[in-house]
């Protein structure tokens, strides 16, 4: 493997660690940014830098943030008695785009999976307890992903919850708008007519 | 977009710079490295960074090095007499790597592209003959790719190098080995059989 002088070398393998990046893509990458403006590619390089320095995880809701509490923990315009719990910061930036929810948060990171030994505790289930025990929470929405490991993490969340006389509920199974009854899978139609609704 | 803090924006922003990453990639590679070790982190920042501030152009053959001249010049070993003309340093890697030549290479960066508004001028052909005034070469052989700007970028150099009284020579064009003649397209074919051994 040692086509290309050191620094090159280097750069294609430490690209290479990326996920879904490949030596021939590494490559491709390394000769690009050989070929990217002095500015550009210290700006990149920074910006790798910095993301681990200063990213913080909120003591409270348990995502990624540049402060602590995050900006969403902080906002006192947001509804206090309802907690959104996600698998992960990126469903947190899928939540806010639909701009429709103005509760808070609460980060999981990642769900009970025992296949790949990720049991309850390796989660952030613990503090959301925590919350609940000294917030006055009224509503707990699951919107762990619909995958079998997300419905059990859900599930065993839930059965936690409940004795506490707070409402769980879980976000809504079906066909996403503009999807086609004829491709969709066995388990999203009987989920889909499992909830349908009056109109 | 302000979906995230700032650090992460800023490295989702300067990661979609790069060729083949969109936005959701970026996203993917950025959480990917706010995950990852710290010393990880910081390799990957230092690669980048390295491989602009180390690598310089070979001022002989115009490859890329971390040192000028470069290796492949400066071996006294290698062939003096035999130049290999290449499109980019890519194309001297994958030359390198089947061991079977032993010559020089001279990296155009580039081929002669009028519809893209490159020219003759704007790719290292001056210093080709340069090379080839101040040197004793005896063979250039011709290793731009099979397209229809490397072959018209090999044609034009070879006119200008004939007169000279130096052998210029062109990589045969043919069916790939373990390619398939059934899928082969027309002009591979055609190439195949114009350059067709007796065995």
């Amino acid at each position: 493997m040692n086509d290309y002088s050191n620094p090159i070398n280097r750069l294609i393998e430490e690209l290479s660690k990326l996920p879904g990046v490949g030596r021939k893509t590494a490559q491709r990458l390394a000769f690009h940014i050989i070929n990217m403006k002095d500015e550009d590619v210290t700006a990149l390089s920074e910006a790798i830098k910095d993301v681990k320095n200063e990213i913080v995880r909120c003591s409270i809701c348990c995502n990624i943030s540049d402060s602590d509490p995050c900006a969403i923990c902080n906002n006192s315009h947001r509804d206090n008695t309802t907690i959104c719990v996600v698998e992960d910061p990126r469903d947190v930036a899928a939540m806010e785009r639909i701009k429709d929810y103005n509760g808070k948060y609460h980060v999981l990171n990642g769900v009970i999976d025992p296949i790949n030994g990720v049991g309850p505790d390796m989660i952030n289930i613990k503090e959301l307890l925590h919350r609940l025990a000294n917030e006055d929470i009224e509503e707990i929405i699951m919107a762990t992903n619909p995958t079998i490991e997300g419905e059990a993490t859900a599930m065993y969340i839930a059965r936690l919850i409940k004795p506490m006389g707070i409402r769980v509920t879980r976000i809504a199974h079906g066909l996403p708008v503009g999807g086609d009854i004829e491709y969709a899978d066995d388990v999203t139609i009987s989920k889909a007519l499992e909830g349908r609704r009056e109109i």
